[in-house]
């Protein structure tokens, strides 16, 4: 029976689920792995505030650093968040020798590259499985299980709090400042919730995922962000009657000519495994040469599910530690020339649904379809109904077929001066899964 | 830059899936895990055979014995199937010291326990996670991933086979003799087709999952097995008027008193991720106490999907031979009294969809219900219509309440006696997700 020494810095909510799980699965997790791990000291800087679990007093201190500086401690948690003095534990705790397991995608995301080298230089292991998608084994899976496969795409759902906003939009017609107001009251989006609607969040995650399936350190500033508070009610309503959802999805594609990598609202077609997803929950929906499409559905965020995460983590280095092993699945840039350029967003290609705000007047129609056709867009179907939108103005949709988007954006300033456009028109790409 | 030497007993479609995985991603996985996997022996007792691939004729042999002997190989690859040489094959490299890669799950459900009692013995490793759900990471997940989780329940869709069939049944009301006759055409079902659509192959499967995630290793021949040969068109076009549709799932449950574990027919309702997975696709949905609900999604079988996850266990194990590591990931029985003992089926509760074959006459209905009532079974709805089977015959389909299983069979036996009656009773077990 081996004993593993753990020190854990941040006792948030996923410290104290991370305390809890240890607690409670005790046992099991001894008998299935044959080894206990002993939380050994914690640290917060600010120990007296009301939480779900108790924390042992003696092992309490406000300094992180003694944590880190204890021989006797073999793993650090990080679990404090930001960019910040997160780094510095995170750096300072390898620069000891010690493995660290971190919930941290804001910072892999941005000093991954950083963090991985001098974890390699000091043969320690860093755990990040939590970083992505709450409990779901998306970081294992693609790190070993998908290894022998050249990955063609992933696509994924994985801010919940985006994806709890959509559903309720779609299941209540609510438009997006009601629906937020509800994420927040009920516990699904934070005060200041532009991490996660803005996209940013997703991006993060987004970036972790194509350093492992493509070898790619990619800039994070250079991925292309774009958030769900524009979409309305209306698009969703369109979208429904089109037979589709709308989604914020994280994209990456290889493509022959470099690597596609962006958050943005898409139109997934119903019925689909993504289009399913709903409330709170994410998915990754992964493409490979030979394992072909493959979906990982769960809880993405929340205390006991990535606790869940943290400390199966905890548990390989541990295991591998008990077996004096040299355990490395640190991941290291290894990317061909086709993966570590990113594509413009203006020169991909895909379909879009488009949603063009006019006045009721003859002859619109005919001008955007003859303005889109102009550019290359060739359309797919088109809605025009009497749906009065106040005014005298009436929304017109049209689906286009695969199109370059450095044409659409040409088309759409060109038809955004008619002066029968009375609104800001929406545009949202369409994925096909 | 390491090279392992592996040898390949079985060169048939999951073979050949691996011959072309490492040959067509020679160069990704050299650059992604830095190995380089040498494939320096085949072994199949048909060289001449026609393949999607080209055997090389001088790493070729007819006897597998030729790879076990030979001191140079490290990792064999067992590919033949079946529970007879394949077993002598697995414990002959076992015992000479070498490592095993499998996708045989009959072989490991019923000699689990003895294979990897052989293993941790000689310090091998097996691995095995295209023994289940193909390139869906399931093994590693339940092994590593849910660790740190008590495993409350495990449903999952695990043979194509007969998830192909029941999604023709219900998208083209077909038969089942038509299903699986259009499921043989295509490809999707064998020649001899029992152990896929009786169950056998989903139960293989399933003892293999409790063994990971309950630490039992189950007497095969306890775990209750169903098939989907008695599933009518009439059965599933009522399930869908219900909300429901019928899938062929795997399951075990963690209860107070024991474990249950069974393949059968349920009811699974509509709009749940489960519900969804259709064709030849599987997924596992796993609860874990800290994970919540959870579900891995994928292609079940076939040539490069099974060769993916065959490749992966190939790299994991390389890996760390070329880290001099000790890697024994072979599961041990840990399983506590709980989860060691099977719940007979008798005892189980559960909700239950019920159709009877009566003849038309006034009662039936009151006499069916009352019998259900005396022996402790409540309705939930009752559908009677008059949709007539001929001979004057009237279907009855009621969905119960939970109903221990027990009494609903002595109910049933009862009702088997009335005059009424006039054909064989269907019975379908609810799940509820």
């Amino acid at each position: 029976m081996s004993v593993v020494n753990v020190g854990l810095i941040g006792a948030g909510t996923v410290g104290c689920g991370v305390i809890k799980v240890l607690n409670q699965n005790k046992e099991i997790i001894k008998n299935r792995t044959g080894i206990t791990i002993n939380l050994k000291r914690i640290a917060d800087n600010d120990p007296e505030r009301k939480r779900p679990v108790r924390l042992p007093k003696k092992k309490l201190t406000r300094d992180a650093w003694e944590l880190i500086n204890d021989d006797s401690i073999d793993i650090i948690i990080e679990l404090v968040g930001g960019t910040t003095i997160a780094k510095d534990f995170v750096m300072g705790a390898i620069k000891r020798g010690k493995h660290v397991v971190t919930a941290n995608k804001a910072l892999l995301a941005h000093y991954g590259k950083t963090i991985f080298g001098e974890a390699a230089k000091q043969g320690v292991d860093v755990g990040f499985e939590a970083s992505v998608g709450g409990g779901i084994p998306i970081i294992k899976s693609t790190q070993e299980s998908y290894a022998a496969n050249n990955i063609l795409s992933i696509h994924g759902i994985m801010n919940g709090t985006s994806n709890y906003i959509l559903s309720t939009m779609t299941e209540h017609g609510y438009e997006f400042e009601d629906a937020l107001k509800e994420a927040q009251e009920k516990g699904y989006a934070e005060a200041d919730p532009s991490f996660d609607i803005d996209g940013i969040d997703a991006a993060h995650k987004l970036s972790i995922l194509i350093m492992l399936s493509f070898g790619t350190f990619l800039n994070f500033d250079k991925i292309h962000v774009e958030g769900i508070r524009d979409i309305t009610s209306l698009d969703i309503a369109y979208a429904d009657e089109l037979g589709y959802k709308i989604k914020l999805l994280a994209i990456a594609k290889s493509r022959d000519n470099g690597l596609e990598a962006g958050v943005y609202p898409t139109l997934v077609k119903k019925g689909t495994q993504l289009a399913d997803v709903s409330e709170a929950f994410n998915a990754i929906y992964v493409v490979g040469d030979a394992v072909g499409p493959t979906m990982l559905y769960g809880m993405g965020a929340g205390m006991m599910p990535t606790a869940s995460a943290v400390v199966s983590d905890v548990l390989q280095i541990a295991k591998h530690l008990s077996l004096g092993n040299t355990h490395r699945s640190t991941p290291r840039p290894y990317g061909s020339k086709n993966n570590s350029s990113l594509i413009k967003m203006s020169d991909i290609t895909t379909k879009y649904y488009l949603r063009f705000q006019a006045a009721d007047i003859p002859g619109i129609l005919g001008n955007i379809t003859s303005c889109l056709g102009k550019h290359d867009i060739s359309i797919e179907s088109v809605i025009q109904k009497s749906r009065h939108l106040g005014g005298g103005d009436v929304p017109i949709v049209i689906m286009t077929h695969e199109a370059r988007e450095k044409d659409l954006l040409s088309a759409l300033r060109k038809i955004s001066r008619f002066k029968a456009i009375t609104g800001k028109t929406n545009f949202i790409r369409i994925e096909e899964l």
